[in-house]
């Protein structure tokens, strides 16, 4: 079940929506039509939004927090495909199928959320086919993406994949030395990396030391950025920075 | 280098391009505009239809053979995303984009296909609605194939990954007993499966152990298709059969 809260305007609902790459397209006009349908809600840390295979008729567009997709095999095991948070939204897979969703959510750190149904996007996609366009760009890199990530679990190590990960939180690369904040918790970095969590601690020490980092709980020094992506980016075919986020 | 060649008429092209899933939706009248444009071409085994990251403005109708599609790493290692074959089409990824294409394709199986200039692709998405949500469609099915494969690698083992791959070979999976043909050279399948040669072989043997398989060559006998499935499907979140190629 969703917490409902009222919190926006409608003019603050459209500003949220226009900080959506998937949205970023769409007028001001059509905007706040899908306002009118918008609802706000909020989640505690482990609440599940939806289940996998589930019926799912709202798409949700992200503002503060972080929510695991995820699947579930028949023998009870978990994949994490993917780790949500602002300004990203998700949901709108089934855009164009009204079978049960590809994936599951669950919500990871207390999250809050604008859900707007669904067939607004479809109706969209129908009558303007420059969204259309912006809406297989966006498939577009999220298959690509997965594509790295495929290959990523094929010729990358654990520690590269971590070293990967924590890339990814760098904000300016040019900074020899950084502190991170790791976002959630570290068994849900192991799951959403395809490790179970021994392999991950064993992985996150090696490549402490090989690169030089200081690792106290949820946070971790970097001495070298660019000891770090010598190390990782080595196994990739991506040049860095990379796109992907 | 393609190899041109002219075999088919406009109306064998037509044929062709309605057998592909992702043009399915279309008009006659529209596949015999893209029948004028189209070109034949065949390929040998080993050739190179595009490298990655490199720009390519048709897509390829696929109709016969084998071909990869595949990333490459800084440190030049290779990662399988896709294997093809007909009635599929590949290279309509940057469909809604300018940039090199995300992977490159080379032949694994001598191959012939239709190619079509990406352009014709993208007008018709701007112009017809209907075909735009076909094409978002068939993404989602991609991008969702590409989250199974990941769950794959996270909570399958690598006997249980042969034996999905063995499962998706079998055409009638009520007969008890099958006679198989590997359609590709094992070095292929163990690269499409994320393995190294070594580790495919060892699995391979372990898998033959469990579910009896006679292995002779390129050819593989399943005494059991049942019990191959049990031993498979339990580590996954599709219900068999799947719907997956």
């Amino acid at each position: 079940m969703l917490i409902p809260i009222i919190k926006k305007t409608q003019a603050g609902i459209v500003q949220v929506l226009q900080s959506v790459p998937l949205l970023v397209s769409l007028d001001e006009r059509v905007l706040y039509h899908f306002a009118e349908y918008a609802q706000e809600a909020s989640e505690k840390k482990g609440a599940t939004l939806f289940a996998p295979d589930s019926v799912n008729d709202r798409f949700f567009v992200m503002c503060s927090g972080w929510v695991k997709l995820f699947r579930e095999t028949l023998g009870g095991d978990e994949a994490v495909v993917d780790i949500m948070t602002a300004p990203y939204c998700f949901g709108e897979i089934g855009l164009a199928s009204t079978e049960g969703m590809p994936y599951g959510a669950a919500v990871i750190e207390d999250a809050t959320f604008i859900t707007i149904p669904r067939f607004l996007l479809v109706e969209e996609v129908r009558r303007n086919s420059v969204f259309g366009l912006a809406v297989l760009q966006d498939l577009t890199r999220q298959k690509i993406s997965r594509d790295m990530e495929i290959e990523h679990r094929t010729v990358q190590t654990a520690p590269q994949r971590i070293g990967c990960f924590l890339l990814k939180l760098c904000g300016d690369r040019d900074a020899g030395a950084v502190t991170l904040h790791l976002p959630y918790d570290k068994t849900v970095i192991a799951s959403r990396l395809g490790m179970q969590p021994e392999t991950f601690s064993r992985a996150l020490s090696r490549l402490r030391d090989e690169v030089g980092l200081t690792i106290k709980g949820a946070s971790v020094d970097v001495s070298d950025i660019k000891k770090l992506m010598s190390y990782t980016c080595s196994a990739c075919s991506s040049s860095f920075p990379c796109e992907d986020h």
